[in-house]
């Protein structure tokens, strides 16, 4: 479907005209239902009534599980074991056939085109199907509609479907507008294969951005993309959780990890290039587990100083935890932890240190509450929140190749 | 701004067509907007040059603010002490004279009379004021505009405007369609108000939905909508928290918990008199902290059987505690808290009891941990979890008076 692109509130604090394209609204909560319906609504008659079969451990199996169902062609999904079982049901409540077998990407895959060849399903590649890539690009053909004289798109790049497809549309149509592609530290696959002229294999860690995690781009995307692309940047995961924060408390959306990297880009300080200027984020999904984005809440939190950790060292009879008490409860910080400590400390045997977190309400009460609790107990220490950097991170330049 | 108004993916389940007015996606995050804007564009010009002055803790003062920077007209707003501090910074940044003031909304308001008769500013109560009643009127009109033959509107009532605007545009354009309006259980004024004929005073309880937490609802509110509405729903505040968590996972948006009542009615199943026919429900605002917000998704997973809470007695010498992990590990928990009690416990001198907390996938995994966890630890005892009845709250039919 149609998704709306709105101009967004970061506009005024990021100085250019901000506007999201929220493809977390589609119905299964992804872009990648484009791809998925296009390459369904391409295939012959007789391999519709066949079928189709993928691996996929998200987006792309609930995608194909949907449109298969509206369009009357038997889909089977393989998920490794560790996709979300969220994921897994709503593929089943779709009506697809689906096999949890696997324990990675790599060996459902495996699975996937064996049995399609076995049993005569077509196989549907979520990030390299021709035209799966076609399908994207009608992302590309809506934003140009949407978004007159625009400067630049900002997009994550996973396997790379979504900058192939929507990088052609927007170049053909809007030649002077800047393509500009986002991966998180942890799986840099895309700006890896443009260093090496070629698709290589790039190990991927846990990240926020479980969608972006494909080893080795795809060949077709790769092949599409790699003239278009005029840079990729490398985001820390520090920015892509207060991204996702961000979101929710300004746009009141949710969206993803990978979904967020494009704002995660933004707020990082990369795009600063455009201020004054005109940009779309594309905000590819928002099929984030409850508990990621809980502790992306929570973290995000502790960055912003609305949550802060401290050790303070008070007298272990009666009053000493009264007055620290006391004392916080006066600067109206509520006490979220309180963990006590007699034995690893090295100071008299009629003390305790208690560790605290608190909640505060922003970054100046924090320093008020700070200042305070330093003056009225001296030996008191702070964990300081590793907040990221501005401009962390990794940019390649593809006018620079 | 006119907001979508939505298919919702809660339609299948519910078994109607339901459909979700997005009321949160306005700039300030809340339909008071509409109120606020038409009310300072109703002022004289003098009017305008002196001045408005109003009282509120949340999206009344955070709308005023917002469009009267936009229509050039000064702004005072009268903030009580216990406002979030992130509603405070927004109005601040909307260029408006805020003070922080009173211990709660009573005082709030006292002052803000008095500094009104003083200086000579027009008071605008967000929720009695004909012009604001008039201004969320226009709700209703694109709400008959953006779904046809529709049976129902689902709202919030606080004090009572957007009640009596859209209702007042509803049941004149589209006279078939019911007017329900729905409450928390912690502070249900308009439906006492219903049932004693007249505005009355309400004690507020804390509530998910602060924002409809009004004591005496709005004079012109009542007279206005007490003819035009059909029924009335108080909901638990467990399903508050439901449906927040709901339209977090399925809808991808984020609402507070007065903007959430609505979804609570549907899912406590109040509104079952409406399966295979058409509703909105409007989300009215998004306005919502994220502390509460976390703590909201928490809850609900607990709810949901995807956080589990047990105590088990085991062995306090080494293994007693590998092997309650070994065996959570094989079951697929991931551990989030272990609290030991070696004291008040009856068990002999050389137990521990451990109470743990851990993530689960679902309510079926739930309980096929529960049952190994009987299975190898007789003494395991679990903490159910206060699920919501469905049904539970109450429902006042105008029809019956």
């Amino acid at each position: 479907m149609i998704t709306p692109c709105i101009r967004s509130h970061f506009s005024k604090q990021a100085g250019m005209e901000v506007y999201l394209k929220k493809e977390f609204l589609q119905y299964t909560g992804s872009f990648k239902e484009r791809g998925a319906r296009y390459a369904l609504l391409s295939l012959s008659a007789d391999k519709r009534q066949k079928g189709v079969i993928a691996a996929s451990a998200g987006n792309h199996a609930q995608a194909l599980s949907f449109h298969g169902k509206s369009l009357k062609i038997p889909v089977t999904v393989v998920m490794p074991i560790i996709a979300p079982i969220m994921k897994i049901q709503c593929c089943r409540q779709y009506g697809a056939n689906v096999i949890v077998k696997g324990n990675d990407m790599a060996e459902a895959k495996k699975i996937a085109l064996k049995m399609g060849k076995d049993e005569g399903y077509t196989y549907i590649n979520g990030y390299d199907n021709p035209h799966v890539l076609a399908g994207q690009g009608t992302m590309g053909l809506e934003i140009v509609e949407q978004v007159k004289d625009l400067d630049a798109v900002i997009l994550p790049v996973g396997g790379g479907s979504m900058i192939a497809g929507v990088g052609l549309a927007i170049k053909t149509l809007a030649p002077r507008c800047k393509l500009i592609g986002v991966e998180s530290e942890m799986c840099p696959g895309f700006t890896n294969a443009l260093k090496e002229g070629k698709p290589t294999y790039t190990k991927s860690n846990p990240t926020l951005a479980d969608g972006l995690a494909v080893p080795v781009v795809g060949y077709n995307s790769f092949a599409t993309a790699s003239s278009l692309v005029d840079k990729m940047v490398v985001v820390k995961e520090e920015w892509i959780a207060i991204a996702i924060l961000r979101l929710v408390e300004m746009e009141k959306c949710v969206v993803e990890g990978a979904g967020a990297t494009a704002l995660a880009a933004l707020l990082s300080g990369h795009l600063d290039d455009f201020k004054g200027k005109k940009i779309v984020l594309v905000c590819s999904g928002g099929n984030i587990d409850t508990t990621i984005l809980g502790r992306c809440l929570e973290r995000g939190l502790a960055a912003d100083g609305r949550l802060i950790k401290f050790a303070v060292t008070v007298s272990d009879r009666p009053g000493g935890m009264s007055d620290l008490c006391h004392l916080l409860s006066s600067l109206g910080v509520s006490i979220k932890d309180m963990i006590h400590e007699r034995n690893w400390i090295k100071s008299d045997i009629f003390s305790v240190e208690l560790t605290c977190v608190g909640e505060t309400r922003d970054l100046e009460h924090a320093n008020e509450v700070k200042n305070a609790l330093k003056e009225n107990f001296p030996n008191c220490t702070f964990v300081d929140f590793p907040n990221p950097e501005p401009g962390a991170g990794e940019v390649f330049e593809l006018s620079k190749r």
